[in-house]
């Protein structure tokens, strides 16, 4: 059950059909989960913007530092040229060169890319560590291949799969989740998707409710209880150029903070945002020296905002909800979140909404 | 009453001794209020990292642009050279210039300072133009000297109060609020004070508690009605340099985050964050090429992040509790808060800590 | 005379009918010279990039910091709407407060801008306070008010005029000085037009000859003979988004670079960049929230980066060969370029192009 | 032979010993060279700030994004956190996440790092792709760990020799190339090292003569013919913080800028900069929340500018003056300069120093 299936209902604007980043049309997401023997405990996830070459057919993005204690690949060319030109995959810290490495042996070898000599790998990482044997560097170029190849639209799996294995979120076990939110039809009816992958800590709020207060399960050493990462890939199919999309990056934080991150000193948080308005996607092959775009105004921004920080919030609630306990390296052990006694202060604080 | 005095408390830090930015040794903050006639309803405030001439006696700060839809000025000398040199001012929109040029004179007319020739004025706003006559610019540059000359440690104001005297936070009267917080002596055991200029807008929760959802009050338009701005001053004795107190700064928008706001498209919100610790002061006298300081560390900022995100929301709400029904411009009216209602709705939703 | 009456030629791209900035159309510029008694040497400059309300019909622009030391008005907003609603004025370092003013004058006295509350100022500046009693501020209001309605197409004035009149570049006296070139058809042919107030250090170099080596006249206390800013404001038809004008804006300090400039600490270099493109403007009055736009794409800039380094070499060198000796502030004397033993070496480097 | 061997001298400040990035004490650079058949032209290039172990030592360091079109790795980090702690690899393109992880292989490997789980490798590249079959990816993680492993101070390589093997500079052969100025001792004596790889496009000139116009070989398509890019590393003794260390990176595009570059629209021109003064190395160990620092005041690094754009220059014509012919892919084939030609016409323009 996700979160909102306990009748608890985050923000006010209303969630696409599986409240999901695939309810952004076209964007599909593949998993690959390696759990091995004592200690392996890692995965990887991929989150495609468009089932097409996306190389030959480039989508507006922006990246977006939050605290950029991390290694993601790929950033100084989004910024430089406002665009993403290969799936975006998640993994972690010690992994991230061979999906880069993954991404360019995909790229080269689509058929129509038989020329290309130049491949912006983007790819985000959070540190499973603690769970997972992560110096030995379990993940293999084909686990992200398959990934890629698994990807698919509609319902996804989150909590310990895929890049979200081993990670641990507010000292309880994390994992990946995901969210959606819809703005108003007069604003163009455009739907935000959010997927995380939950590594960090903080002082947890469950809807507002002060959860780590309430369990007396808060940072005291402010160093492994608080540091981790939250990567955050926002796609969206409202037509943004890469300056909305960096603007619309940087609220995805402010989902992060209701949730009671702190985006610590140790932590890696990165926001990745993608329009995949089609009419909008950059033509590789394309020779002339213009492109003609219909994007929305500055103006218009206000509502995605607000779903951006929405679909945030819930998306990592969601990873939270789905993990489950998970044993790993040297014998570490991280439970789930304590479901019933967290339903139970839910209760106490009056946000358990009954639903028949 | 101040919210902590309701019984609500923000956040698990302890605060300082008047919950107030002035708890940060040395710093002192000055009101003009200027209510006159049917329309005129804005003022001037400043805040002051030390009582000495701070030109000669620069202090280590950063600012972060949170939404840039604002006429801050100073920005570009504070990101280069890391450093400010004048009291900081915040004041309506279009009263920057007014207020820029009242810091040139205060500055040049300082005994020490008769061969300066270059002052970078740090001053920020918020528009106050619903209640306000804004466009009859009515500040004069004694104002601002006067709030400097007034300024002063200890409790200060709040609510419809110098900068904060015409402003609109959530569609209610918004104003100046304040609040501090202390980090655990094994970090340190330094000070964050905040104080904030509300004028902003998004989907209001206090302490988590969804207090638009539940008066049925927010936004629906996305224009009016959430946008306006929050100038966020942040002062702190902890002696950190221009990096961390950037990384400082950016914190403070998460604590906004957690009030509801959502940075839209027409705010202007900003955080100002400034070392006053006296050993890393930079003097322009001295002529060494050296400087030497004694800083903390990237890895003893997470316990100053927390604290900078609880004052930060706590500053914001005080602003709220603190402010009164204003009158102004065209009949224009803007009620205060239904603390009645509210203080319900916290009862409900178990919020309200009782204090004997 | 212009540096190219000399025969010597700058690059290798054309230049625009009148090597100005207002060869881009519609680009207009206006002085207002304040030479008055033994100290009084400064001014204004205003540049605007077309004749409308340009409130109304705000233009595509960025703004890069080369070194940010300086006091300019107006960044955070370009920086995030990628935009500018005011003309763009130039004047001396303590003036900026007065010439915003100015500016919210302007604009909240067009009939159209009735209703505006909020104005966001454009203003650059460098520090003429050698030879100009900076600290008695003697730029009023209506200095700019007369410098923007004076303000005309075709050939304008370089050297001590304006905001250039009281400048220092390479010891020599520096100025206002501008040039212009055009792409080749095949990439739009479209004009990058270049304006600049030089008050700035370093070690001269007249197209790639070593005057200051020569003259051994370069820095060696690399202070007061380093320091000073220079203000480069650049404008061009080619519809460009504000992501790419922020790119080409970086190019200017490159153009810069080749006169010798060293963009020392204390100097406050600024290169404004807009687009003048008339399909491309942003009208604040249609509510629509989409803009259609026709620009370059990223491969199309670079004839543009080089026409922009090419422009502001020349501009620079065009200040400096129009200035003319100046004495002002207690009987401080700044000498032009010694012209002849510059011509003399300029032949001896076989840098003299002969023309008939 | 080097450009200075010739009598050419470029800039006013003396250089190092060996006028190279070694002669910044303690910094080694080692060349990892892959020749092979027809078309494998490319290699690896190390460049070590001290000898110890880096992890456990990092130095503090910034990077600048002159034109983020490249694959760069390791920005995020060292912006956030100030500092690198790795070697610094340059390679070709498509082999950056190859060389990122043989750094996690170098650091893991280390003794005392048998509990780390985090690096961040900084890898900068260019593309080789014209005369080497950069898509066969033939660099081996076994190439990057033997460039670190032979790195050493004193007289290095230049030309045609690791990472510039197959790299292509104003349509001539590039490569890699180094050098270095000092500062007078006034300014503290300090070295700065720069040491670049050379593969990007523009308007050739050589300590100001126009050697492109002279020979006619300037770009006309501006594309394959001003691509490329530029990585540039520079090492300084002097004791500088991030947020100085970033600006000195800048002043190293105006050293590009003197030879004709132009930071095309396909250029990856980063520049790594780093403070190597051991006094302010940051311990891995150390639990202290403190650290001291003496370090160079804002107004003391014109100097340390100046001496930048002069080695930035003069390491890029030493990376010309040094490279060979060579053929490579497709019978792909790149001239050297042509030496006889350019010295010709160096000497019309009066550009050499007799020596004797």
């Amino acid at each position: 059950k996700r979160v909102r299936d306990y009748g608890i209902e985050i923000g006010i604007l209303k969630t696409g059909v599986n409240n999901s980043i695939t309810d952004v049309e076209g964007v599909k997401v593949g998993h690959t989960t390696l759990i091995a023997g004592d200690s392996v405990r890692t995965g990887v996830t991929a989150i495609l913007p468009h089932s097409g070459n996306i190389f030959q057919s480039k989508v507006p993005a922006a990246i977006y530092l939050g605290n950029g204690f991390g290694k993601l690949a790929g950033y100084s060319q989004v910024k430089e040229l406002g665009n993403i030109e290969t799936p975006i995959i998640l993994t972690n810290t010690l992994s991230v060169p061979v999906a880069s490495n993954a991404l360019i042996s995909y790229t080269l070898a689509q058929k129509e890319n038989s020329e290309v000599r130049s491949v912006n790998s983007v790819v985000g990482e959070t540190n499973d560590g603690w769970l997972n044997d992560i110096r030995g560097r379990h993940i293999k170029e084909e686990h992200v291949l398959t990934a890629i190849k698994n990807a698919k639209g509609g319902v996804i799996e989150e909590g310990n799969v895929g890049a979200g294995t081993g990670t641990i979120c507010f000292q309880y076990k994390g994992g990946i989740g995901t969210a959606s939110r819809i703005v108003p039809k007069s604003f163009g009816g455009y739907t935000v998707g959010v997927l995380v992958q939950t590594n960090f800590g903080g002082v947890f709020e469950l809807n507002g409710v002060p959860i780590a207060k309430e369990l007396d399960n808060y940072p005291r050493q402010y160093t492994y209880d608080v540091d981790g990462s939250c990567m955050i890939v926002v796609m969206t199919d409202a037509p943004l150029d890469a300056r909305n999309l960096e603007r619309l990056a940087k609220r995805a934080i402010m989902g992060l903070a209701k949730t009671g991150g702190v985006a610590s000193n140790g932590s890696g948080d990165y926001v990745i945002a993608v329009s995949t308005a089609e009419e909008n996607r950059i033509s590789y092959q394309n020779k002339s020296i213009f492109e003609e775009k219909k994007v929305l105004k500055n103006g218009a921004m206000t509502p995605l905002f607000l779903a951006t920080i929405e679909a945030t919030e819930e998306a990592i609630l969601n990873a939270l909800f789905a993990a489950k306990d998970m044993k790993g390296r040297d014998g570490h052990e991280i439970k789930a979140i304590p479901m019933e006694k967290i339903l139970k202060i839910m209760q106490d604080y009056n946000q358990i909404v009954e639903k028949e």
